[in-house]
């Protein structure tokens, strides 16, 4: 189902490579999980940057022609969610600028937490902001320092920023990939052919035959240059915060991400949850696609017998006609349908990876039950969420989320299920093997870092 | 996977309700699996008949106000698969003409086989045909036919034309389901609220809260009229030949056709397979999506743990553009990635629905090979499909179906795989628990109906 | 100004030449004039006919693909105006269609007059129609004549339709072109490279490169045939009745059409004008573009200078926005500007070609007052408009058509002129050198052929 | 025709009317002459400014839904024509920043001369420019300004360009017209109920119902303010140079520019024409529509007939479609046509405002002579184009002006016409009432302001 809560976007880089463009078009391809609204690239070629950017998938954004005039052996791309309005092409990126030292182009997954107080400063200072997006500020630092050269102006700018960025720079000859010292957003490095790719997860790797080296550290910046290995450069001491929620829902399950399979993982989360929650009942049914792996980890661990009792129907299309006579939960079950025969008096365990708002968990209950389901368990593959995010996800106003103003009892019984649990806290980190506080769990502990 | 075999298309009828336009569009947003490339609704308001069809998705093609236009309170539509050129919106249905007795629109899932014979003949006696279409014959023949009553007309056509139909017509008044007498492809009859739908699967009855009353019979005519009951004629006696491909591959695991619901025959099979072969492996891995309920089936059967492993891309669009640099089975890895977590030195059972040319299945075999899978055993939840269909299903010309030249052998080396194997066509049955002869396997077993 | 009263389409054919799509492409391109709202192509490579038709400009129609898929040195094209609804593309032309001499494409320009009984006995007989085009009729005629040639089949067919046909058909190998004995539409005969073009009018010549031979006769039958000297049959005794509108409005000014230049006759008309209706006044302004060639004519005569004081916008596009506050004329003054500081306190002759509805030239009088001019004399270069045609052009009905119930005097005042005139019939007689009866004047004069 | 000359754009601005955005959507309608590739308006409701541009005509850009969005009773809107390729959405105006004052809106019709010197300090200063318009450096010159208001940093802003520029701004309550001291473009206030709207020409009035109170003074800011009458402050000395070329084509002939209406002087210059450059000859053709007025202008003068006697095609659409043969002087043909009856075996004084690369010239001379004229007499109403232009106008490099590099002598043979002259600029000088150097005519003297 489409979630009240999205990962905001999805970066690339390429260098090296005669395609480079074209490589980022396929790795952009593979990122559209995490934003399918906008889509751009800016290319270098030596002598200048070009940039191609709109809304729309990264196949209407790009047809063959217009990834010609993307010349050159650099590329850096962006995949956006958006929920802005109809202008929101102007808040697209990559962001390009000229300053100082020349042409610059930039992409950011992320949120920086102090963008309105460093905006103010440069504001205040004599900047002008063309767009409403945070990574505008960067460029301005960029171009405000007073060193000499563009990595040292880089690291001027990015220890006056603080929260969550995997940013990458192209100027006219280099390419610069900076995370955070928390390391709240994946990015991994690769190799493709002779040159080498920067991208948000691994499945942008696949698709463009490249192989995973190493994730990008937190606090380190990488840089690209012309007939050398990358350089690597200590901007911060890592000290990782990696977002929780990429394994809960955001990541590919095929992606490698913090080090490890995000399939896998969220396995575990479903074994963790048949162990503390129990519950006799004939099937575990997953809702798809994000319930799938920790429903079969439930299943696998519990016994009971996994069954796709929930159908995804994949040719929707965009419809703004309404039924003339209401149908109950119509929008749930455009996308989703039961398979009658096979829940008609059965008792399910239902398995979804988080509860945001409560609406569409309750369409999906009311559903099962008009189905013909006997009983119906939800399952949720991680704690309440009960805070807002403030590094990248896309979070509905904190009275939005149903976690935070009631109790577990008053959501099942919002919800309508027989049953409702939770993944605890500690169960989610053992199911990703943390071996310290290395994750961000923000969203349902309410501990932000400071 | 887009398969290389294709049902060709989905009917559905609504009488008797003021809104039958609006139920209509839902009713084939839900049947958009059969077809997606072209869409149609003819609508009836008892003086007049209206008709919109178009290229492009049920959503794409009917917009609020166009719906609006389709006045009256029966429906009649169509939702097409088209292997056509650019212009095939000429072969877009409904079908709508005027003749003697006045307007008549009509829709077909299926295909003529003695059509050539018959537009011959037709032709002959100087009738002119605007289309490519099978259908166009039978407003002909009822153009052509001395009966007085249209009722008694469309019997006389029927009377002329073999093969596979399900088809609804519309006049001023009037609305008539007529299934032929296999029943070769699905038909069924439903109560909304006070009126009655017509369609090819139940999934449509679904969204728009209708409830299944019973199978169309083979060889049954249904006329709805005004303030009557739908009134039954049986224009043959009923001799069962059901598609069999229906439950292997068309339908939606959702639907009940032909009495039974579609996932738990899939899981029977899935079941049947692996008592029948067997193999020592660490997971099984359905083909997404098709070989989704099978493999559940096999694994429990088997014990062996089912694993999601081959992921599905849902952003795709469609692109033109060509990697510079050759990817191996591109198209396919833009749809489909393996976890190689998950599958790196395992033994892999993969499970699908169908081979048809070959060439898909040999894609991902090498996909998973080249991901590190330590053996990939194919198992097919059907008999090899050795010969072509003439009842509906847009099958490759025979030298192209691969099981028709090459033993299963030769197909296990050709696609790569360590090991092959198909379900028996007795294994087949006793899945869909047939009582007899009444599915037509023709394409398994080259038996087809005189 | 788009006229409430418009030619309905354009044809032509194109035979003997490598690139007849190509070419049929470009003369479609300059018969825009007479239809932009569909557009269509059929081309004959000598086994198949190829058909590709739609909505829109011909420019948007076709694409550089769909052309070279339209193969063969025949083709026959068509371009149509049309009132009709949404789903208007199953009205487009060519019609095409198979029957038993194998297959039939055909373009028409007019209007038969007994279509609707033809039609009746055709459905009597078995015949069913699936479009609402007269044109329909003729293909089952063909189909249904006994002849064995199809050549014999179209005399049959043509002496069973009357009004207003300017026809070109296309068989798999030959292009037969009709035009009715009273030749109401143009149709003229071009020699281009070692191939023949026949079209509506001759401006199609002049982009292809083609050059005139003789317009088509009325009741001739030309047929092309391979390696042939086109071969003429008079099917019926010429009976001239030129439709006059065609040089009072129809056809493009650079165009011969019934054998003469249309921009001198239309200057003859405004030449008459002036003399019959004479007034003093300071300009003569034409309505553009219609009434630009009387208005130059008018002025020539009178020695009263001419003067382009009310101007054209071209770039408009469509707009469904409204003004908020009401602009009174708005849709008039979005096409049509008059230059203030040229009419201000002037005396003005405002010629136009006709005079309809009268709500646009109300409007436009109202327009020119608001400027400020002095007095408006309207001059209309025909007499008025009393009666619907019904050989072909789309007239509003009788009661649209103020002419019909309104005096000279009254129309005068309901359009708010300071004297209105109109061309006596006698005048517009001389103006296009009439010998006899050899037009149509039936829309001034109520006069039919019978 | 489409000319290789073109003014770049167009702006407008509304002030005190609650329709604001509506107003303005229907003034640029009125002014997309001056360049239809990209359409945007900025409103401002008191509270924050809102916008919405895009590429395409204005009726594209703006649906009735997206103007409703535009809210508040002040609005600037700008036309944009464009040679920049795909993504030059980029840069379309209006441009929009939040800086240390708020959010400010600026349309811009010119171009600034010193933009590179300034956008150069301005860079090395820290500045960063996202877009390659030089109106991006007034935003940062605002910005960057230590005065407290905006009024007086706009002043400190104009005090430091150079160049032509007609500018509006809209801040979260005001909206302020300013135009450069030698009043290059033209710009005009007018009254529009008891709201202002300031413009590029009066035609943009005249369709919203605005009167004309004034033009904007060369040198003038205007301020507007809430309830209270529009304030002027002076910033220069107004020393005007009005840009000849508004009189020679850029303007609307209905359009009062520079307090003088457009055609007049066109039909002025024809005037001239004639008397210093007479021909004997059977009639005045103009080239459609540029050089209309001049041809009545040097008919009405010389006496010689005036004829339209080369037709402009209105349908012609995007074609990227090749004749198969190639035809001469296609593009001219597709969207001009001469009228061969009229024009065979004559003698014809053509008249077009200008001649910039010659090549369109030099394809109309042939097609006139291809169908027959007997002698072609080029006769342009403006002195030979030898300089670009420096101040908003696109203009081709110097050594594509065919006049840099030719004499009149060599002009008129490569064009191919009989003879050709030029109207002299001291001729131009009297048709459009010049009292001393207040025009700027650097293209026919290349005598710059410096």
């Amino acid at each position: 189902m489409h979630k009240s809560l999205n990962e905001k976007c999805a970066v690339v880089g390429i260098f090296g490579r005669k395609d480079a463009s074209n490589l980022a078009f396929f790795a952009l391809h593979s990122l559209q999980h995490r934003g399918q609204e906008a889509a751009g690239i800016s290319s270098g070629d030596g002598k200048k940057l070009h940039t191609i950017k709109n809304r729309g998938l990264v196949s209407r954004v790009f047809t063959e022609q217009k990834l010609e005039t993307l010349k050159g052996s650099m590329a850096i791309g962006h995949t956006r969610y958006s929920t802005a309005g109809d202008d929101s092409i102007l808040d697209a990126q990559p962001i390009h600028a000229n300053y100082d030292l020349g042409q610059i182009s930039i992409v950011h997954n992320g949120n920086l937490t102090n963008a309105e107080q460093v905006r103010k400063e440069l504001i205040d200072s004599g900047a002008i902001f063309q767009s409403s997006m945070d990574t505008e500020n960067l460029i301005h630092l960029i171009a405000k320092s007073e060193k000499r050269r563009l990595k040292d102006r880089i690291v001027d700018a990015i220890k006056r920023i603080e929260g969550a960025y995997s940013l990458i720079f192209l100027s006219r000859s280099k390419m610069f990939a900076v995370r955070d010292r928390f390391g709240f957003r994946p990015m991994c490095l690769g190799r493709v052919g002779s040159g080498y790719v920067v991208a948000s997860e691994t499945c942008a790797f696949d698709l463009i035959g490249a192989t995973y080296i190493r994730d990008v550290e937190p606090g380190e910046m990488l840089v690209f240059e012309k007939d050398r290995e990358p350089q690597s450069f200590k901007i911060y001491e890592p000290t990782p915060k990696h977002c929780i929620f990429e394994y809960v829902y955001f990541a590919r399950p095929d992606s490698e991400v913090f080090g490890a399979n995000v399939y896998k993982y969220r396995k575990n989360m479903g074994r963790e949850l048949s162990t503390a929650k129990p519950v006799e009942a004939d099937m575990i049914v997953p809702v798809p696609d994000g319930g799938v792996p920790a429903a079969i980890g439930y299943s696998q661990q519990s016994g009971i017998p996994y069954e796709m009792a929930i159908m995804r129907n994949h040719y929707i299309g965009r419809t703004f006609i309404e039924p003339t006579q209401k149908v109950r939960d119509l929008k749930v079950k455009m996308k989703l349908s039961p398979i009658v025969e096979l829940i008609k008096n059965k008792r399910l365990v239902v398995v979804d990876d988080s509860i945001v708002r409560g609406t569409t968990c309750r369409r999906i209950v009311r559903m099962l039950k008009d189905a013909g389901a006997l009983e119906v368990h939800m399952r949720i593959s991680s704690p309440p969420t009960t805070d807002p995010c403030f590094y990248g996800v896309d979070t509905p106003d904190r009275d939005k989320l149903i976690a935070s103003h009631m109790s577990i009892e008053q959501m099942c019984e919002y919800i309508g299920a027989d049953s409702l649990a939770f993944l605890s806290n500690e169960a989610l980190m053992r199911s990703v093997k943390a071996e310290g506080d290395e994750y961000c769990t923000a969203c349902f502990t309410g501990q932000y870092i400071v």
